[in-house]
């Protein structure tokens, strides 16, 4: 299995040894524990594993903190209560942006204890977002009281693909300034703290099966449509990578084959006809200024009938992209997330009918499409779960 | 995880439960001894498992005389050296097609040890083949004097999706007469052995990565061009089956908006452009008979002009098709399947062409393309290979 493109310090391990199972198992105690307390043998029932592989694991979890027990008695014979210490561990997320920075602090048990977001100038350097997301994240920690030995690790994600193999950011990402970038060990210098670095798609998608309603989903894609339009996929419940860790690039599928000239030098792919670059270029002629998402969004919802045509042609193209990736990986939900989320049915009507009409008819009828729940927050959230997900819990300290 | 469509007989489990951990366990003891002998010492290393649980294992697979075990001296000190013995376990694979039936026995050293296929007429019930199947397994068990209790599992495939949710071939598959049949139950009446179902691009796939030249491949995608075109998934080093079990529709990708009606209600699919079926339409024009898919390979060989555009121009809406695929997931091998593979380079230009063209560079120039080299053995290969990934091979006795 490919991992996440995480900090060396905290080292991957081989996915079949000892340690990697037995951190799988912590996780999966840790993850039934945020359901609520429970007894050893609950959690025994609840995850499968052995009551003696539980106790082991519960031991491990005390001496850290990450949890606390009780005694208790359970249908008459003595037991031990576990329950989650939430603040033991905390996960930073980092969300970098073409124009914005967002910092979030959560705990253990999904619960966001601190958050702060900020605009930078559009083409800015990559360490100047460096250097201020240090700074917020170093307000945020004094603000809150967060002992510096309980956070985790941070999790950071930017909006391009990353190269898995050499950890730098790849040419034709929607951050041009950020390309050969060596993304993860900069931050780990400036932050002196485990780094997992990932691409805002994957977040998103990670953010919708851990934060948001779709928990539990094993086969989810969020499909991020804004600048550019990329999506992130979680495949047998977990964030897939591919070979060279470049998956999801459905804004670069080719939709009409002699069409607009696209950034990464094809024609006609799906991002010169449903960006909302693309929007704005079609809806800004004679305008004195060209229209942000903000704008196309409020035309729409105001019943503009230039906007509603362009989002009709935008989402049905994005449907019948969907159809080609859905006939493939066959996903049970698809997340749309991006700077038009707010406009809900508007959006989602004209996907859904492209969709069908270019899956097949199984396929088609068993994927449900929704808007993320989780707007603007859904990648910083995605970081933060990152880290949770990656993050040696029970030996940070 | 979602796993393959078994019987319900071996029972499926909860995958991170023991007795799940304990199959996955034993099934990487039994890999690395396929590679040849080895202490218990060198099995712990190759697998990272702790030295109890490989004496553990070893014991279990030497009472079902999986293995054999004799002493030895390594480094100085005692030590027991691990032998598979190769034919305590034996699978069947099958490979029903439209118009053939293949039948192999293979050893757990995936040595083949007996074979036989036979032709059926074009448009057959589902019961016709299940029959001759039946007839010719015991025919073949008969002949090599395979004990049947030594076989742990029928791996069977077809040319269509199989709906994972009731068991049933999928509406649109290439075998119409075989549409709503319960092809799971009717096998192990049949048979009365464990049975394991998938269709004949996931085995064509997992034939790849187990008895082909792509041993060890973590992700691959193998493409099947016949008469329909379907690809099967392999990724992070698993079949992959998404929500419903239904993946690899690469061959209903829309090509041509507004191209040739396709058999499945949409238009311009990928099927309408590259099949065998569509090549043949095109090359049949003024001939007494049909072209079948061995005629085309004997013209383009011959330098047939005609049969060599043909295949130029499926060639490249096949790997434009790949490309999208490819900016998805992010493989790295595509293996091309199917009665053209003779053709190699000649159907493989284009289709590299294609890909390069429509395909984000980096996952461009990081796919690799290769005809399969297994043939028309690829399905009844892999299902010979499914087995020995699901049956719970140390317990069948």
């Amino acid at each position: 299995m490919v991992s996440t493109l995480r900090s060396m310090t905290s080292g991957a391990g081989n996915p079949g040894s000892q340690s990697a199972l037995r951190k799988l198992n912590e996780q999966r105690i840790v993850e039934a524990l945020m359901a609520g307390p429970a007894t050893q043998a609950e959690l025994s029932r609840h995850t499968g594993l052995s009551t003696a592989t539980v106790s082991n694991i519960v031991k491990v979890l005390h001496d850290a903190s990450v949890v606390a027990t009780e005694p208790t008695t359970s249908s008459g014979r003595r037991a031990l209560r576990v329950r989650l210490n939430s603040n033991s561990a905390v996960a930073v997320g980092i969300d970098f942006g073409r124009r914005h920075l967002r910092v979030v602090l959560a705990n253990l048990a999904y619960e966001v204890l601190a958050e702060e977001s900020m605009s930078l100038p559009l083409g800015h350097q990559a360490d100047v977002s460096i250097t201020a997301a240090v700074d917020v994240l170093d307000r945020l920690i004094a603000e809150t009281g967060v002992r510096r030995e309980d956070i985790v690790g941070v999790g950071a994600g930017i909006p391009g693909p990353i190269d898995h193999r050499t950890g730098t950011v790849v040419q034709g990402a929607i951050l041009p300034e950020w390309v050969g970038f060596q993304i993860l060990s900069h931050l780990e210098e400036r932050l002196r703290l485990p780094v997992f670095v990932d691409n805002d798609a994957n977040l998103g998608a990670l953010s919708e099966i851990t934060w948001g309603p779709h928990n539990g989903v094993s086969n989810l894609m969020f499909v991020k449509i804004g600048s550019g339009i990329g999506a992130g996929l979680i495949l047998d419940g977990a964030l897939f990578y591919g070979h060279v860790g470049v998956t999801g690039e459905i804004g670069h599928m080719t939709i009409s084959e002699h069409g607009l000239m696209c950034r990464c030098g094809n024609r006609g792919c799906l991002e010169t006809v449903s960006s909302t670059t693309t929007m704005s270029e079609l809806l800004s002629r004679g305008e004195p200024e060209p229209l942000t998402p903000d704008d196309i969004v409020h035309r729409a919802l105001g019943g503009s009938p230039a906007a509603l045509r362009v989002l009709d042609d935008a989402g049905l193209a994005t449907g019948r992209a969907l159809g080609a990736v859905a006939n493939l990986i066959n996903p049970e939900v698809i997340v749309i997330g991006g700077p038009l989320a707010e406009l809900g049915e508007l959006l989602l009507e004209p996907i859904r009918r492209g969709l069908l009409r270019h899956a097949v008819p199984l396929i088609g009828e068993t994927t449900t499409v929704a808007m993320s729940a989780l707007g603007a927050r859904a990648e910083v959230l995605g970081a933060a779960a990152l880290v949770f997900q990656n993050a040696d819990i029970a030996r940070h300290t």
